[in-house]
């Protein structure tokens, strides 16, 4: 998706270590024009599917799948990603490993909120190693639900989420993937 | 907001300890439809006043924001509760004690994203005992921005956050204020 890619031109600042830093816009700022651009992009990407809930996972995740959500007209459940005294009865449940904090940590979801019933778009502001993307997929798969496809605002193509994902036959839209980023050129390819 | 009010005694469940679960719509499971009327009631709210940035924490408050944010047409910046790797260069910094989880975290916003040039409104989901609210207004107060005002969905009026904040001279709108709940006989009063 132009938008988005030349956006990260303009405002990505590529870190050692393969961090692209995006706070300026995607997730500490959020410029929420941007974010119904990328929702209008999925509407269009998805049409032939039919969804009636998206699923993400908090902090970052939540606000783009908001947006998405609005724009197809369904409802939101995100992930938690620690247990709350908020949050009783039973769970689906799954461990992350988390690429950016370097530790891992518990998921959950209300059973109440994901059923054999539901057609799930799942979204997410980055994809690298799929970590996070996996144990969405196993709580969608540990409640009977059916994944329609998932939806991904930058993806790190030069990791392996992307590739594990589709290989297990899921349908990945990716508005922007970077195929390699050079931190002291400050130089990124798209694919 | 009637709406609002309507959905808290149709789905809303209390618990013992005034706690009042509203996760089937507002903070786990997110019905975006609702927030999207909820969003409009604060434009008209808060429509005397110029704002420039929606202000919010995470998690739960990141989805409401961001449907504000569509409608103000601004965008949303999201205090975030620890320190990440991906977030460097110098921040502003409070110390924020939560009713729900019982225990005190640190809360950061990047000095990049919030100026003296800003016109803030604080969105968030809950306000109990003000704590986070209070800890947001500090960082508005920290970075010599402007607060436009508070919205927040649900407050408890039985508690002291929305006195404490009001008493400061900051102009807070919340969509339902819950006067007192009885978890025997699961009866809502509302303000």
């Amino acid at each position: 998706m132009q938008a988005l890619e030349e956006r990260i031109r303009k405002d990505g600042i590529i870190k050692p270590g393969n961090v692209l830093k995006v706070d300026s816009f995607l997730n500490h700022q959020m410029d929420v024009s941007l974010f119904v651009e990328m929702a209008r992009e999925w509407k269009r990407l998805f049409s032939d599917r039919t969804i009636n809930k998206i699923l993400t996972i908090e902090a970052s995740g939540i606000g783009i799948a908001c947006i998405v959500a609005a724009e197809f007209n369904v409802p939101v459940v995100f992930a938690k990603k620690s247990q709350s005294i908020n949050l009783d009865g039973e769970m689906y449940t799954t461990k992350i490993e988390s690429f950016t904090h370097k530790k891992s940590y518990d998921v959950i979801v209300s059973k109440k909120f994901l059923s054999k019933d539901d057609h799930i778009l799942v979204i997410d502001d980055f994809l690298a190693n799929g970590c996070a993307i996996n144990g969405l997929l196993e709580i969608i798969e540990s409640a009977g639900a059916t994944v329609e496809g998932v939806g991904i605002a930058i993806e790190k193509g030069f990791q392996q989420g992307g590739k594990l994902i589709r290989d297990r036959g899921v349908r990945v839209e990716s508005l922007a993937i970077v195929d390699s980023m050079d931190c002291e050129t400050g130089s990124i390819i798209f694919r």
